[in-house]
Formats: C-alpha cells, sequence, structure tokens
C-alpha cells in the first residue's frame, strides 16, 4: 500500500474586481493578528471547504459572507497546489487559529467574480476578519500564502475570457456610463494604453453598447454622451454566431 | 474548533483528444477489474497526486506514463469537487484496491491534452490499467465518478479556448492538411454542421493557415490541395494584437 497520497484541506479564495472610474480595485479582508508581532496583515476573502460542500458552493458561500450578496457571477479559473504555497511560518499559524492545527498542506480553488463597486457591501455578517475594504490593483500589499500570485493569474484569465465574452465588462460599470468610463476600464484590465481612436472603432463594433439621450451634468469639460449595454442585444448576437 | 471541513484526496484526470479524420476520439483506460461480477470500465487517465506534488506536474507525469510524451500541452480547466462524485460502491472499491482503502471523498482537477492520433502510444509504463485505447466521442461509455461529466465540461472549454487561440487545433492535425480535414474537425468540436462556404471565407481570414504546392494523391475524387499551420506566423500575428 502507497502511503504518500496527498491527503489535504481544501478551500476557495475569491478575487472579487471592482472599478471606481479610474482603476480596478480588488476585494480584500484583514485577518486577525496572529500575535503582538504580527502586521495587518491584507488578503483574498476565502474558506477551507467543507466536508459536504462543493468548491462552487463554497465560492458563493464566501462572497455571501462578505457582501450580502446571494447571486454575483463567479468564474473558477484554476486550482493553486504548490506543496509550499502554505509553508510560511505566520500563515501555518494563522491556520492553527483560524481553522485547526496542523495543516501541513492546503490547495486552494480560485475564483473571479466583477462588480460594481457602488454596490453597498453588506459584512454584518463577518465574524472571521476585522475589516473588508476596496484596494487599488495597482497597490496590492504582499499578501498572505500565493495570494498575489492568485490575483496575476485572474487578470490573465479575465483578459481571456473578454475576449470571447466580454458581457462581464459591463458587471463592473454603472447602468450608464461614458465611452471615457469604458476605455479606462479596459486600460486597467489590460495594464497598458489603448489608443482612443482604435478603442472608437471598437466600440462602434459592439452592437450592444447604445448611445442614450443624456449626456453628462454639471462637468467642466465638454458633457459626455451616456452609453448602456443591452443584455437583449447581446444575447441575440451570441446566439446567432 | 470545527471539525467539519473535508479533508481529502485530491487526483487529477486527462481528458486526451485525437482526431483520426472523421471524428474526435478520446484516450481512455481501462481499469482493473474489482471481482468477477464487474464489466470492464474504461475511464479517463488519473492519479491521486503525491504529497509533494503540485497538480500540473501530476497531469504532466499522467500522460506521461500513458503515452511516453514528457512534453504534452495540457490545460487545467477545472476543479470537479461534488461531495457524491466518488460515493458509487464500484468506484470506492476499486478506490480501495487501486491506491488505499477508506477514500471517503476525493475531489479532482480536469485538464484537457490535444495530440496526433498518428502519435506512436509508449505504453510500456503502465502497470496500472490493462490497456489503453481510443475511443470515438460519440460511443463514450458510460464511465466511472463523474468522467463523462468532465468529458463535456472540457470540450465547453476547448471551444472557448480556440476562439481566442485557435493555435490548438493544429496539435490535432497532421503536418499537412486539407481544408476538408480542419473542416470535419471543426465540426467535430463543435458537435454540428458548418456550412462549408463559410468556413472557407473563415479559413480565409486565418493568414497563418498556409496553402502547399502538394496535392492529394491516389484519390478518387478531385486532388484536394494540401495547407500547413505556419506558427511563425502565427506568433507574430498574436503579439501585433
Amino acid at each position: 500500500m502507497k502511503t504518500n497520497f496527498i491527503h489535504t484541506y481544501v478551500s476557495v479564495d475569491c478575487v472579487v474586481f471592482g472599478f471606481d472610474d479610474e482603476q480596478l480595485n480588488i476585494l480584500l479582508v484583514q485577518r486577525n493578528n496572529i500575535d503582538e508581532n504580527d502586521p495587518k496583515r491584507l488578503k483574498l476573502p476565502g474558506s477551507l471547504i467543507f466536508d459536504n460542500e462543493d468548491v462552487d458552493d463554497a465560492a458563493s458561500r464566501v462572497l455571501y459572507e462578505l457582501t450580502g450578496i446571494r447571486r454575483m457571477t463567479l468564474k473558477q479559473f484554476r486550482c493553486f497546489a504548490a506543496p509550499d504555497r502554505a509553508s510560511n511560518p505566520q500563515d501555518i499559524k494563522w491556520l492553527d487559529q483560524a481553522y485547526k492545527p496542523d495543516i501541513d498542506r492546503l490547495i486552494t480553488v480560485a475564483y473571479f467574480s466583477l462588480c460594481k463597486i457602488g454596490r453597498k457591501l453588506n459584512v454584518s455578517n463577518i465574524t472571521k476578519y476585522k475589516a473588508v475594504e476596496w484596494c487599488p490593483l495597482s497597490e496590492l500589499p504582499d499578501m498572505p500564502f500565493d495570494h498575489n500570485k492568485i490575483v496575476e493569474a485572474s487578470l490573465i484569465d479575465i483578459r481571456r475570457w473578454i475576449e470571447t465574452d466580454p458581457v462581464i465588462v459591463f458587471d463592473l460599470l454603472p447602468q450608464k456610463f461614458t465611452i471615457s468610463q469604458l476605455h479606462r476600464l479596459y486600460e486597467s484590465i489590460y495594464n497598458k494604453k489603448i489608443d482612443i481612436r482604435n478603442f472608437h472603432k471598437k466600440v462602434a463594433t459592439m452592437t450592444y453598447v447604445l448611445p442614450l439621450a443624456e449626456k453628462q451634468l454639471g462637468v467642466s469639460h465638454r458633457a459626455a454622451r451616456y452609453y448602456k449595454f443591452d443584455k437583449k442585444a447581446y444575447n441575440r448576437l451570441k446566439t446567432s454566431i
């Protein structure tokens, strides 16, 4: 009988993106200090999964506990299972206190989710974490485990996803938005400058992005037109392909 | 202290696709009979992962053991973790014998791989399975665990992948191929009829599919021209986007 097969705990971790008109942000939670020497550590929201729970259900549970929102779009994008991903002594100590002792290895299934940042977070259910906050993608701290790596990987997957199914982009925007907002959002996701004239051409091909009669009010520059995402038009297009 | 967190074994399973000019096939292994009443059961190649092994490495190991090929393109596409996925008594019995007793729950990380069916399989390393065979996708048997569901999910992911990165399609074809072969392959992957005239238009936009001087020999119908996939042209195109 071989005895060297992994026998492990499994967790889910969620990368929740929000866009605040200028940049992409990620929802982070503050984990409880392990001891006096432990600095404030921000991490991705996550949880071990229960013994009667599927991973997708665990991810929905974590997001509900965090945000009070039951139906957020969640995409599973990868399992992280490097043998040493939970080998940092501080991380092990935190697992000891937050969950149970002697967790020697931990694999995690990672999800991403996109939401409107204006959405009110209902964090009343949270007992495990001290605080929940939006953190700009460009200012991410050094996080526990391999959470920084998970965020990087999620961005690569989101870009790939958008190429085939751009609908998820509009989950990040308010109901009505300007082309300039959409442009900044694309620049944030791809982390590069995108020529605005080329971008206008691209938007012109998006027959599901419809101009509204309404324009911006009370702005010092020339008021920009608002647009909306027409989900029905988008779905018609998708099914006709 | 909560004690109801999952503590489990983790496996990898691989859906290896091959195309034989007519249809898609999947590489299946025959697992050892559990007892006299147990019918011949075909399943996806897979393995529990070792305690010092990452999931990606485990998937490469499984494919190497099966095919003798070290560097096959493998894409991780999803973790399957339904609590009851290993609850069939025959499956539990097989796990008992093949691995170790008392595996009450098993989650698996699934991969797909595309390879040229002509590639000789070097199965000399196999001790765990009686046989390895290509099985047409349209004739898949009822497989253990949730392996049928894993195959279905892999097809959905392959289609999504192809839309952004069609290069993987050419992993399934011989070095030189006819448009008719490419057409049949697309029909197999999408499991639907694709209008041949529209398909020719699509191919015309694939600037990395180059006609060769050579044509088919010894065919009763009009000899078709051969084409090749130009990887350099493809990479130039990808990086220029």
